[in-house]
């Protein structure tokens, strides 16, 4: 059995090992884990070990092809259900684990395999195209909001919002404002970790500190990346993108969603179908760690919201962009 | 000299002594710290020890009056300054310390204490008058969103928005989201603190995930409080308020602003020229005190932003409600 060496940022593929980096120790140390099947793969994406809906996706397939390298059909499908089922929001996850269990019932382990690798190439393939979509759909833009990461950490290739503000800085120079990204700071901890590296000027800011910064003028364009897109436009994605687009809209600034296809949700009419995560109260009651109220104090932790289509300028995908992102305009992207 | 005692949640005036609740330490810790003029005054508003913009005022008030009755005019004069200027957007500090200082010239050390006395009197009256009409206002509203913190520990008395909260409570019932209030926590540390002791139902979210919740139909109002009030009703108060008026609006549900006519600013003509404090990027590298991103990020901390008087439902001060805040509704509360 043939296998390929595939590396990026947090996701390794060698000989049929799996390993991820631990984002959840970023940016003070660099540790890789080594996923062994498919309760691995679960565990280390309910822990946020292993994030971003694409890289999600990923992980997942190759967890999955591993599990059924490894294992009969009946004793993988419970695992599989469990993989499948390790985060509500993102729809990449299961579409992921559905092609890649598809392939190992037509073709078993060495179809899985292959399917698993074909996932990560062609969200490679979309990153870098959404890198061109949206780099000449912002072109002119020179300060950038972004929250959360979706960069490198997050999927296949470069990024999507992170890979089109990668692309603009190779164009001609491009200022980054990253809002941190509570509860779990992924704008703090790793969008600037990842764009430090890459010598790209990032500032960070708090996420109530980014409206009044657009209504001050100090923002040309947001883009941001996504969980899941509906049949409408509306986007789930990491919770306080909604606010930053309402405040983009109130500033008359453009409001950019980037992903690949595998993000969107046809069989969603609309966002208010998408079911959000909630998730520990420890994540707010512990910013950075420490304890900062009272224990006890009930909390509410969605880690996502929706933001409706009608404040989203344009949904830039591998085969191009919706603008606006129209439920004609999805459904042309999805069969072009 | 006659001296009075006065005691709040946060302040403590005592036969002359001036002491204060570090709030910094809170909840985890409730240390006083007395307070012996005008620079310790200035030093404690700086660091957050004492905050708040009424509860600032009063400090400074006291501090200024400690400090004229052990010292000469020339002497106290440049201490006067450095209080007055600790920190910049708020107008209750300078409005409380020319108040003090007017008093001084005229009158002496016991007119200087005698005005700080008649300052704090105010502002608890105030407090409880804004209660009423906040309430009153609110009749029916029963999930209230909140941010930051605008209780007893940030003003004369019960607190402004936090006081017609208390007074909804007293009249049958409230449950109250606090937003977090990133970069130092006030809501979590603070709000939830005070609102526990009164057994108020408090849950706590990340300041991004309000809006979402709003648009989710799960809240009735916000309230917040005010740091300067612009003649056109424009409203600076802690960063992150502007956000939630958007989403406020977004949803179809009041946002109301709450705050003594000493927040009013009539020499203002709009918010656009409010000074907005740009506070240490270490707030927002360490939340909680842990480093969480890389250590030399340059960063954004403006410690305020504008709320623009179109956004918001009412003002409610103690001489009543500017529903909505025009320039002609601020004009006839201060006239009244």
């Amino acid at each position: 059995m043939n296998s390929s060496v595939r590396q990026n940022a947090a996701l390794r593929w060698d000989s049929g090992r799996l390993s991820i980096l631990d984002q959840t120790l970023l940016p003070h140390r660099e540790a890789w884990i080594e996923l062994r099947g498919a309760a691995d793969t679960a565990a280390a994406i309910r822990c946020l070990a292993v994030r971003g809906a694409p890289l999600i996706g990923i992980a997942a397939a190759y967890g999955l092809a591993l599990e059924v390298a490894a294992s009969t059909t009946d004793a993988a499908e419970p695992v599989m259900r469990e993989l499948r089922d390790a985060r509500p929001t993102a729809v990449n996850l299961a579409w992921a684990v559905d092609r890649v269990w598809a392939a190992a019932q037509a073709g078993g382990a060495d179809a899985a395999r292959a399917e698993a690798e074909r996932i990560e190439a062609e969200e490679d393939a979309a990153s870098a195209a959404i890198a061109v979509h949206g780099a000449d759909l912002l072109a002119g833009a020179r300060r950038i909001l972004t929250h959360c990461n979706t960069g490198a950490l997050a999927t296949g290739g470069a990024g999507s919002a992170l890979g089109v503000i990668r692309e603009l800085a190779a164009r001609g120079g491009v200022e980054v404002l990253a809002s941190e990204t509570r509860p779990l700071l992924q704008g703090a901890r790793l969008t600037v970790w990842e764009l430090a590296r890459d010598a790209i000027p990032v500032t960070l800011t708090v996420d109530g500190a980014a409206a009044g910064l657009m209504r001050r003028g100090e923002v040309d364009a947001v883009i941001v990346g996504c969980d899941r897109v509906a049949a409408n436009g509306d986007v789930a994605n990491k919770v306080g993108t909604y606010t930053h687009a309402l405040a983009a809209r109130a500033a008359g600034i453009p409001f950019v969603v980037a992903g690949p296809t595998s993000s969107i949700d046809p069989a969603l009419a609309s966002g208010d179908h998408i079911e959000i995560e909630e998730r520990d109260a420890e994540e707010v009651r512990r910013p950075g760690g420490e304890l900062v109220t009272l224990p006890d104090v009930p909390v509410r932790n969605p880690a996502f919201d929706v933001t409706p289509a009608e404040l989203i300028s344009a949904f830039v995908c591998e085969r191009g962009t919706a603008r606006p992102p129209t439920t004609a305009a999805i459904a042309r992207l999805l069969a072009s």
